[in-house]
C-alpha cells in the first residue's frame, strides 16, 4: 500500500486542512470536503449507543435529499457533552453555511479526539473560517484534509480509484482514519468517500451500505467500537454519465469500485493500528453461512491471546481454537483446520507437526494470513485487524 | 488478601502436590485432592464449545452418584488432542483408582497449560504414583497441591471458611488457579472446593451454580473462556451435621459460606491477573436488571481501552462511557453517572471537574472501584478485573 501516489480527485470537488489549534502540535486539525453543487449524499453512523454530538447533527443532516460539505476536527471528539455538544455542532454547521452561502442543513460534521471535553470554539471558528477562505478561493490540498483527521495514525490513509461508465470517466477518491478504538459496527471511524459520479441517493445509500458491510465492518483494532463513527459518501454528478437510479450494469461496476476502494482502506487502518508490527487477515472458510464465518473471524481477530502470540512471533493455534470455541458459533471442534500463511499447524482440530524454519519466515513477514477450516459449510469471510504490542498499551496508557 | 493465614481444612481429606517434571522448574505440577470416603461431587466446565479432554471425562464422572478423588496438573492443557487426549486423561482416572482402590468413574481430572499437546504419560504416571503414595501414608499438605496448578500465577490463591450447622463445625476449604485466558462462563477456571459438610448432590449442585453465578462469572482478565475451565466440590459429610437435603436454613448458612469462599477467590484471581498492578471492580449501579448491570460492567471491564488508562494512571471516563454503549443494553447516555474510588468524574453523561490531587491518590493505590450509575432501575452488579499492562503482552508473547 503506497502512499505517496499521485492521487486523481473528482472533478467539482475541493478538500483542505489547516492547524485551528485544537490539538497539540502543528499538523493540520480541521478539514472541509467541498462540492461546487449538491450532491447525492449517504453516510453510516456509530452503532454505539453512546453517539457523539456530531453523529447527531450529521445523522439528522444527511437524513434529507443530500449534503455539500463536510467540515471534520480533530483533537476533541466533542462526545458526552450534552446539549452544548450538540449546540456546538449545529453552530459548526451554521457558521460553514454562512462562509459558503450554502444551507446548514446541507453540512455534515465529524470530530475526532478526547471523548468528555468541549470543542473549543473560538479555535474551530478561527479554523472554518480559513477552511472557507481556502474554498473560495478554489485551493484544494486533499492530502492536508486527510491529514487533519489523524489522530494516532502513523501513516495517512487515502485511496482511489478510477473507471468509465459509458463516455464518461469517474473519480472515487477515498480519506479514512482509524488507529485506536476501532471495530466498527454498522458504521466505522471517520471515512469520507467523494466521487463525481452521477447516482440516486438511494442507490448511494444501498452501494455504500453493501461496501461497508464487507469492509470496514470486517475490521477490528481493539473490539471498542467508538461513539464518533462516521463514513460519509458524497456524489456531486460531475463525471456526467446517465444517472445510475437502478441496479444494472453501470451500478454493478460502480459497486465493484467502491468495495475495492473501502477494502483497501480496512486494509490501511488494520495495517496502522495502534502500536502495530504486524498486519492480519483472519480467514474463515467452509463456514455455514457468512456471518458464522465472521463471528468466527472476529473472535479470533478480537483476542488478546492470539494477537500478542503473533506478535511475539509464535504459531499459537491453540490460542485460535479457544477464540474459535468462544465464537458462540456452532463448530465441531474435531474437524477444524489451521494453517498459518500457507503451512498447515493443526488438522482435525489437533497438531500437525510443520518444520520450523519455514513458520519462522512466516512470521517474520509484514502480513500474515491466519486460515480456519470449519469443515462445516461453504461460505468464508475474512476480518483485518493487527498484532497487540506493548506499544500499544504504552500508546493508550501514557497519553496524558 | 491475606496468603500466610494458617488454613483450616476439612475433616477426612488429604490434599498434596509433587514434581513429576511436567512443566520446567522444580515447583509441584501435579496435585492430588483425596477424601476417604465417597463424596456428594459437583461441577461446572467451560461453555468454550472447544473442550478439553478432562473437560469432558471429568463431566462424564461427575454426573453419576459422586467422587472421592480430584487428579489435576499444569504444564499441558490436554486441549485439543482428540482421542488420544482423552484416552490419556481416562487413563489417569484408572490408574488413580487402581493405586487406591476405588472406582475409575469417582476419579475426576483436570488440566491447565499450553493448548495442543499431547501429555507426557510416563511422566504424569510417575507423578500420580507419588501423589497415591502420599495419600496412603496420610501426608496432607494443601498448599502444595495448589502450587501445583499453578502456571503464572504470581501468588497461590487459597481460602477457607469455617461455621457451625447446630452442633457440628463445618469447614469449607478452596484453591483456585487463574492469571490468564480468563473470563469463566457457567464455570470458571480451575477451582478445588472440598469441604466436609452433609449435604445431598442435588444441593450441592444448586448451591455451587449460585455462588459460581455471584462470582467466578463476574470475572475476567482478557474477555478468553478457557478450554478447560472447571470448578469441582466435593462434600464428604464428616462434620456429621444434620444432611442438608431442602433449602432451610443450614442451607442458607451454608450458601453464604460458598458464596463468600469463592467471592474472596475470584478477587484473588483478578488481583493476580496476567502482569496486573492493580485489582478493579466496576460497579454498575440503578440498571434495570441484574443481567444488564453485569452486561455494562463486564462490557468495561473487557475495553482494553479502559484497563490501559487506569494502568496510565488517568480517569478516562470517556473510555467507560463508550464502553457503556457498547454492551448491547439500552441506556440514556444523558444520564449516565460516573465515579473512580468515591470521586464524581461524570453527571448526566458530562464532565464534572474534580481535584487532581485527591484523583492521583485514589489512582496510585493497588484497587480502585469504578461506579457507574445508569438511572434506569434499581439492580446492580460488579464485575472484577485487573489494569492491562505491557507485562501482560510480555508474558502473552514472549512464553516460549
Amino acid at each position: 500500500m503506497k502512499k505517496k501516489n499521485k492521487m486523481m480527485f473528482p472533478k467539482g470537488f475541493i478538500a483542505s486542512g489547516t492547524n485551528a489549534g485544537i490539538s497539540p502540535g502543528s499538523k493540520p486539525d480541521m478539514a472541509v470536503f467541498y462540492s461546487d453543487r449538491p450532491c447525492a449524499a449517504a453516510a453510516f453512523f456509530t452503532a454505539n449507543k453512546v453517539k457523539a454530538a456530531p453523529v447527531t447533527v450529521s445523522k439528522k443532516n444527511v437524513s434529507d435529499r443530500g449534503a455539500q460539505v463536510i467540515i471534520a476536527n480533530s483533537g476533541c471528539a466533542n462526545a458526552c457533552t450534552g446539549g452544548k455538544g450538540i449546540n456546538d455542532a449545529e453552530w459548526m454547521t451554521e457558521y460553514a453555511a454562512r462562509k459558503l452561502k450554502i444551507k446548514p442543513s446541507d453540512i455534515l460534521v465529524a470530530s475526532t479526539g478526547l471523548i468528555g471535553s468541549f470543542l473549543p470554539m473560538s479555535k474551530v471558528k478561527f479554523g472554518i473560517r480559513k477552511l472557507c477562505d481556502s474554498v473560495k478561493k478554489k485551493e484544494s490540498f486533499p492530502e492536508k484534509a486527510a491529514e487533519a483527521v489523524m489522530t494516532t495514525d502513523r501513516a495517512m490513509k487515502i485511496a482511489c480509484e478510477e473507471f468509465m461508465l459509458g463516455e464518461s470517466k469517474v473519480i472515487l477518491w477515498g480519506a479514512v482514519k482509524g488507529a485506536g478504538m476501532i471495530q466498527p459496527k454498522l458504521a466505522t471511524m471517520l471515512g469520507f468517500l467523494l466521487t463525481d459520479i452521477n447516482i440516486s441517493k438511494k442507490l448511494l445509500d444501498k452501494s455504500l451500505k453493501r461496501a461497508i458491510d464487507k469492509s470496514f465492518n470486517l475490521l477490528t483494532i481493539d473490539a471498542q467500537t467508538s461513539t464518533n463513527d462516521t463514513v460519509f459518501a458524497m456524489a456531486n454528478g460531475e463525471a456526467e454519465n446517465a444517472i445510475i437510479e437502478k441496479e444494472g450494469d453501470d451500478f454493478r461496476v460502480w459497486q465493484e469500485h467502491l468495495d475495492m476502494l473501502t477494502l483497501r482502506l480496512s486494509k490501511m487502518i488494520a495495517e496502522d493500528g495502534e502500536g502495530a508490527t504486524k498486519f492480519i487477515e483472519v480467514r474463515v472458510v467452509n463456514a455455514k453461512t457468512f456471518n458464522e464465518a465472521r463471528d468466527v473471524a472476529k473472535s479470533i481477530a478480537n483476542s488478546m491471546l492470539f494477537k500478542t502470540a503473533v506478535y511475539g512471533g509464535s504459531a499459537n493455534w491453540g490460542r485460535v481454537l479457544c477464540a474459535v470455541g468462544n465464537a458462540g458459533v456452532g463448530v465441531n471442534p474435531g474437524r477444524i483446520g489451521v494453517k498459518f500463511g500457507d503451512l498447515r499447524v493443526a488438522r482435525d482440530g489437533m497438531a500437525v507437526s510443520f518444520p520450523e524454519s519455514r513458520m519462522k519466515r512466516i512470521l517474520g513477514k509484514k502480513e500474515l494470513q491466519v486460515t480456519v477450516d470449519l469443515r462445516m459449510g461453504s461460505r468464508e469471510a475474512s476480518v483485518y485487524t493487527c498484532d497487540l504490542t506493548q506499544e500499544y498499551i504504552k500508546i493508550n496508557a501514557d497519553y496524558n
